[in-house]
């Protein structure tokens, strides 16, 4: 599959929201597709939130056949109790992926911000400004759920380009060589 | 459903190791079924991993057909990594049981102790050693996790024998007083 015309589904997980950004990568250029989030109502017992997150995770993946899943490689949180719910929605999101047979790609904050903003320490708000001017819109995609997720989408999609590139520079380095 | 009957699925939820236990009530007596551990390779992605253990539990569910799940909720664990890791397990678990149509009951881990020992701030050993006695075993179940399985099985099958009693005693009370 080539890069130009990979989809890639971007999640930033959470029980009570879950964002998502859909990116496809068109040769260097990305275009946006749709982004949103999944909520699920306070009120009903956690499993049958997961459930409900499971189920729209699926439907998205069916409606929109993308090539790849990329999440966000969280080590940190703001306490335990956090990182558990977390933990939690983030399993049911990998499953998803897997059980749909899609490949899952894990990506630290410091790897999404150095590929967007190639500083590995940026500020949230200059992650969200480069999504915003990568993908050719007006505004910052809302909320900040749906943002992060258009980030690690755009991440995964350069990552899969930087080394497409260099398999192709180190393959003409080889046929140069006469090696081949 | 009476009391006798019922099947109930522990499980203490973990990405290496998920242990698991059921537990059928009889009466006041209670009856081991089966426990064990459920293992996935770390040498597989976090993905893999996960549905392993997702079609594991689906599995057990569809070969003992238990009445419902008991989990522990937790609250608190070591530090923010280890429970974003408890986390990913445990959202597959709920999703599991959801998915297969079960009631999920969770139980904080002092509430377990109390069920058990009568004391909620009660010593893990003390909790194994009750596990043991009121499951009749020689030994103590091993691995840690399996018996901890086991003691949110047990926990749960009381808090069923206690509500049934209370509505009972409750009816008995209103019949007597003539009210109905």
């Amino acid at each position: 599959m080539s890069v130009a015309g990979q989809l890639v589904l971007g999640i930033d997980p959470g029980t009570a929201i879950t964002g998502y950004g859909l990116v496809r990568g068109q040769g260097e250029a990305l275009a946006l597709v749709e982004y949103g989030i999944i909520t699920t109502p306070a009120d009903e017992s956690l499993a049958a939130r997961l459930v409900m997150l499971y189920r729209r995770l699926l439907e998205l993946i069916a409606q929109h056949r993308p090539d790849a899943v990329a999440v966000e490689e969280l080590f940190f949180a703001q306490n335990t109790r956090t990182a558990l719910a977390v933990g939690q929605a983030r399993g049911v999101v990998l499953l998803a992926a897997a059980n749909a047979g899609l490949p899952v790609h894990e990506y630290t904050p410091l790897q999404v911000k150095q590929s967007l903003t190639g500083y590995g320490r940026a500020a949230k708000a200059q992650v969200q400004q480069m999504v915003r001017w990568l993908l050719h819109l007006e505004q910052i995609p809302q909320p900040d759920d749906a943002a992060d997720a258009l980030a690690v989408a755009i991440c995964h999609l350069r990552a899969t380009q930087v080394s497409l590139l260099l398999r192709e520079s180190g393959n003409r380095a080889i046929r140069e060589s006469g090696l081949c």
